[in-house]
């Protein structure tokens, strides 16, 4: 990729504004398929669905699910100094030291769903700015995140999980939450890493105030003011994904609401998403409802890291595998009921 | 084996009353690592009370998972006769060959989460008799099928799945239902392969009828009045598991059904087996609550053969991935909240 994708937001927003669609052809051909596949109709529920869902993305009635892909984007959040989170700033560096040597639950879910992972540290050094004072980032400093994250995508993947660390993060996916969707910060914050009563009044409090300071503003700019940059590289990364036609999981709170950023600004545009989780975080399941999407698990996880997303990947694999493999009634010479 | 376990229902009784426990020392273990491990506590929700039961059945603090078995049984079932299914009874045996060709959704759900497969016919040829006439079976007959089950269980897997293929076997499952924790026929069938309202009705009184003449039996001669060759066989298998701590997942309805009358003979006996999902067979979420068990899938799957267990399997693995591989915070040199 020699010349940047974009060098400014409306560029970027150009390129929402004109976002592929799923290969209608092959969605019909596997809704074909899998009417005649060696099973009662309707009998795999929604791994039906998903499978349909998948080849339209994939371009093929049949398709495979081989080379799933999970990058974990870190950032720091200068409102940490307003004493949102549990854990200190420093233990953002620290994970992505655990995540480099292998010692971190998403690799070990990465291992058994034979996903290629990476990790991307931005600029742990230099937070983002306290966005209850100022944006979180200018304009050049949300483009180079959108960017690291369009980046990271491999064109060759077929599947996408992004997944994320950054100690007060969830504070800035709530504030996020509540500009796009509405609604007071007490409705969007939850516990994150564990924060006491206290703690949980100061963050929706730290919420309102950012909101307030930073509303009128469209979805991108949302983004700049109340983001961090590990959440508008995974916006960038869902983004690209989709010029891609590669289907994406989302993971928790913090990865939809970064995910709900494109949605606010086009329409339809996560619509080669699906959500592989409802989270612990209270306000996760309020997100997915605004956006229509049912959770493909419900297992209480509130880690980030891309681990709920990357668990569903499991589900996906069953379900493009059964799609794909299994033979026809015709096939296996079974009589149709 | 030279000698057989048991060979009355008496004797498999008596190995029922005589299960052996999880590891508590094991368990305990488990439950001290799960709490250094780099990620806040309680962040991966349901995964680490799967990874410490595990733990306690395998008899280690950091287990793993590596073996797991599928067994589908297929049986044939004399109450076919009464118009119960959409299905002609031949398609238990042209399933078969399915699975013995690989073709089945179990099939691809076996090779995607690495289980080892078999399938065990039951005498296919002379279905069992019809229950609103007379019992299912005679004692020779079920303890054939426990014992085919029973000695299908590997004792070298670490963990098991039971399914099971078996034209009208949803009107055999109901009726145990019915017959071990009461309810009428109406309020314990569903739609099975996919009857009609008529069917659904017919179902319902071919259900009542036969528990009203097999009234007043224990758990054991119920399962012999009622089942059918493929549900008994579940029950041996989930027994001997038991006896070699091994951990099962249990798939839907119909093996739900086999396992509760192993819970119903003697209370505990499903302790080391977890829910795989909640099938979209209406009276799968019953049983499930009569047994206190939560599932770890809700994807409206209701096909039977072990499939939605099959792909709890991967739920489990990335459980106990995560348990066994994850750094501690000491290791990792992360800092504590």
């Amino acid at each position: 990729m020699p010349l940047k994708a974009f060098s400014t937001l409306p560029e970027f927003a150009a390129i929402l504004a004109d976002l592929p669609s799923a290969d209608a052809d092959a969605a019909e051909a596997a809704t074909a398929r899998n009417g005649v596949l060696t099973k009662p109709p309707g009998a795999l529920g929604r791994l039906e669905e998903l499978a349909i869902w998948y080849a339209g993305w994939r371009g093929a009635a049949a398709p495979v699910l081989e080379k799933p892909q999970v990058i974990v984007f870190a950032g720091n959040h200068g409102v940490t100094a307003q004493g949102v989170s549990a854990f200190p700033a420093e233990v953002t560096a620290q994970m992505v030291m655990n995540f480099e040597l292998g010692g971190a639950a998403i690799n070990q879910l990465c291992k058994t769903f034979g996903a290629e992972m990476s990790v991307l540290s931005l600029d742990l050094d230099e937070p983002t700015q306290d966005f209850t004072a100022e944006p979180a980032m200018d304009e050049a400093g949300v483009i180079a995140a959108l960017l690291a994250g369009w980046e990271a995508v491999d064109p060759q993947a077929d599947l996408l999980v992004v997944g994320e660390m950054g100690i007060g993060n969830t504070t800035s996916a709530a504030a996020i939450a509540s500009a796009l969707f509405g609604g007071n910060g007490a409705g969007w914050v939850g516990r994150g890493t564990g924060i006491d009563d206290e703690g949980l009044a100061r963050k929706a409090d730290v919420v309102d105030r950012a909101v307030a300071l930073h509303a009128g503003q469209g979805p991108l700019d949302t983004l700049r003011c109340l983001g961090g940059r590990e959440l508008a590289a995974m916006a960038g990364a869902i983004a690209r994904a989709r010029v891609e036609r590669i289907p994406v999981i989302l993971d928790g709170f913090i990865c939809t609401a970064a995910a709900s950023v494109l949605e606010k600004e086009c329409e339809g545009a996560l619509d080669h998403c699906v959500a592989g989780h409802v989270s612990a975080e209270q306000a996760h399941a309020r997100l997915l409802a605004h956006l229509g999407k049912e959770p493909l698990l419900s297992l209480g996880l509130r880690l980030g890291e891309g681990s709920g997303a990357a668990l569903a990947i499991g589900v996906l694999k069953g379900a493009v595998a059964c799609h794909s493999g299994m033979a026809t009634f015709a096939e296996a010479g079974v009589s149709e009921g």
